[in-house]
């Protein structure tokens, strides 16, 4: 396959740096393609603004979308967003990978979305929720959070990771058409003992010789007409959920057994 | 009360310029004394980086939580962070306004929380969720969201716009003590006519003129003892519900009848 890894980490000598070069290092032993888009070392821009749009003049008002969509047709988008869509188009596998800042991703990942994204390529190119441009890429998240399994559980106070992650799966990635395979996060990333950090690189190179096989997260889709008129979901389909998991086809929630939940140790290291 | 709006639009003739503009005359009239932070204006720097905290050396490796922890203490956080600090200590409510860009805050908005929201100012400074060190303030969001009510509602295929903005309200703002009021959203943002921008106007100046009575949103509280020890939910209190909706006392939702739904017109405004 190839791959495109987003990074969004400010240091190479962290966590995140080190799994990232395991990834490419077990990605590339596997015979994939990997490209990276290393944020921080690109200097990203995170801003969409009227300089994305090269035929747009300051002196009009700013419509995003239609001015992308413009921008898109005419050629005219910045050239740094023109090449992350192009390596899109290349890809087969997207990953994201970034430490949960405010339960989000970091500024300059979400920047990288809001630019690349644009109209007639992100969205508005085709049906939305599985059937949009991107149909048949798939999609993952490499996530590290500071705190433990528990504190993301079911009625965890963060929240559950599933429905933090939501927005992301779902709203980016389904969205567009990509896939999203269940994600790889790292629990109590700030306090990871060297010991917990060999043991999830052995997870991510089993996570990776898998990645063909992998189940994806299943999501219920507009084009197999699960939603009503409205875009609500069929109630017969409900399963007595109800709020972000309602939209999955399965119930599994988390697959924990391929997380790894490192015990606390006394070092920050995300 | 002090107020403080960060803004984050690219275009001032925009929907979410002129409703900013108006919050602030209303909030003026009103006896309020405002600060608007407008991120575009001030080419906000989005990307946490060690440029961030004067005292850290490129040579050694960046630990942003500690980093940015000590830096605080030796009064070595770049200016522009500082600047924003002193300003949320002088807010009595503090209003994030924003169009809903991939179900979630717009970078440079991001950003803002990111590099303002230091260790030892945003988190590690008191407890967390109800206890924080800005306890007393409120918080408001103001958001535009382009797709309409039914798409956002509790089975809608968007998700519920209360679990969209659990990140913010619940991860950001209670997370630090600050107490959310409901949000104010316009849905069919890209849509609206100018008969409902007027309505929006309207429904906001009762909004703020209602600011100091306004209900807020309810969450549950480590320090009052309704999480265990593993940081999960008693049980008792769960209500029958699951996921982010189970944090919340009140079961109301969204109060749909302050929220505007504009009808689709024509041309993109938001």
């Amino acid at each position: 396959m190839n791959v495109l890894i987003i990074f969004a980490h400010p240091e190479q000598r962290s966590l995140n740096g080190t799994i990232k070069n395991a990834a490419v290092a077990y990605l590339e032993a596997a015979g994939h393609q990997v490209e990276v888009s290393d944020l921080y070392q690109m200097n990203w821009k995170s801003a969409v603004d009227g300089r994305d749009y090269l035929h747009h003049q300051p002196e009009d008002r700013l419509f995003v979308g239609n001015v992308s969509k413009v921008a898109l047709e005419k050629q005219a988008l910045a050239p740094d967003i023109v090449a992350e869509q192009e390596k899109i188009l290349r890809a087969d596998l997207i990953i994201f990978q970034f430490p949960l800042w405010w339960f989000s991703m970091p500024a300059i990942l979400k920047g990288w979305v809001d630019r690349v994204f644009t109209k007639g390529f992100g969205y508005g190119a085709g049906k939305r929720y599985g059937g949009g441009k991107f149909l048949g890429k798939k999609g993952m998240l490499i996530v590290t959070a500071g705190s433990d399994t528990h504190s993301f559980s079911l009625n965890g106070i963060n929240g559950h990771m599933d429905d933090l992650l939501f927005p992301i799966h779902h709203g980016i990635m389904w969205y567009s058409g990509i896939t999203p395979l269940q994600p790889f996060i790292v629990y109590n990333s700030n306090h990871i003992s060297e010991a917990h950090v060999a043991e999830t690189l052995q997870t991510l190179k089993a996570r990776i010789d898998s990645l063909e096989t992998l189940d994806p997260i299943h999501y219920y889709s507009i084009t197999a007409g699960d939603y009503d008129e409205n875009d609500v979901l069929k109630t017969h389909l409900r399963d007595n959920k109800s709020g972000l998991a309602a939209h999955r086809k399965s119930s599994l929630g988390l697959t924990f057994q391929e997380v790894v939940n490192a015990d606390p140790a006394s070092t920050e290291n995300q």
